[in-house]
């Protein structure tokens, strides 16, 4: 997700506990950072965090962290993290790019969420895409033992893409949708841009992939 | 499948000895019928059998049925095992609506393939389609213990809905392809339709749900 650069926005996130400013220092150790046994679950590119504080808020029995590369988004999850009644101790954000995630975790994590992340529509960016078999050889390396995740995205050539990415790499799908919205989802939690895209109309995909 | 009627073929195909007549009489029994303990593996509207003969010349280790609606179809299915050079032992066919499927198999079938089925596009003959929910809860029934379905379809409309219907339904899907013949693809025996569609550059989908 892009926005413009906030001005101070770099500065302002610094200074929040939520932000974690050294994450390859808690490698191998996400347990004892968070103080519990809980499993932990991240969103790649969370976005302005609508999701994955929607998600820590649902569920105070499991860890999350939120990955985002950009300050000024970051910073607008900040915000909404200040703005809430009270602070959420099983959530907090990192900052980085994707294709660093081998440096901060090690065999730690339970479930990835990936939301509407960019579909890099030409061939030549395959291997930027966050289903692609070289993120997939990534998330082995975060993975505690079973590994899970899930996806949306209004895109349908990514969605396409990553059906045929998880599977050939031996992820099996379970409740593939097309059009999220056209069902009851008891548990859906949306992202910024999804609320978006239902008010225009635009079909969600979902996803869950196991292995 | 559909083809112009041909004259005789309905007595024709009586006389073949590939050809079951009273399939339900071994509904329970098809162990017994085959003589031996290999897995038992459908294929639910053959047309002409191209794909269900290739597999049984494939794999000897493997008891195979293939069932078809329409005498003409069965004719070209029937013409074509005669041309063999030899008997096939482990292949037989079945003239039925697939709707009667649970009156012919009782719990005793291993995998089912759906190639190239009517897609039934409207809306109101969804439960038509070979993977609607209501296809799906009679292959309960015919199905030994696990549940193996296999579908290829140039119909991108039927595979969504497969996909979710499947995933729905408890299924997990592995090895799905929306463009087969972009892949090196060791096993694949093609159906008539598939050779056709594949000259003229259509691309075909596949998968395979397992429960």
């Amino acid at each position: 997700m892009r926005l413009k650069h906030i001005k101070g926005s770099k500065e302002y996130i610094e200074k929040s506990s939520y932000l974690i400013l050294n994450p390859e220092t808690n490698k191998g150790k996400w347990q004892d950072f968070f103080g519990n046994f809980n499993p932990i679950h991240i969103e790649i590119g969370m976005g302005r965090g609508d999701f994955i504080i929607g998600m820590a808020q649902n569920h105070p029995e499991l860890n999350y962290i939120g990955i985002e590369m950009y300050d000024s988004v970051i910073y607008k999850a900040v915000k909404k993290l200040e703005s809430l009644d009270r602070t959420l101790p099983n959530l907090f954000l990192i900052r980085m790019d994707a294709t660093e995630i081998c440096n901060v975790f090690d065999r730690e994590i339970s479930r990835i969420y990936l939301n509407f992340s960019d579909p890099w529509p030409k061939a030549k960016h395959e291997k930027r895409r966050l289903t692609s078999k070289q993120f997939l050889e990534r998330y082995d390396n975060i993975f505690k033992d079973s590994k899970e995740i899930f996806q949306k995205t209004d895109n349908d050539d990514l969605f396409e893409f990553s059906i045929e990415s998880l599977t050939n790499y031996g992820y099996s799908l379970k409740n593939v949708s097309h059009d999220l919205y056209s069902e009851m989802i008891p548990d859906n939690v949306a992202t910024e841009y999804e609320t978006k895209f239902v008010k225009e109309g635009t079909k969600i995909n979902r996803l869950e992939a196991y292995k």
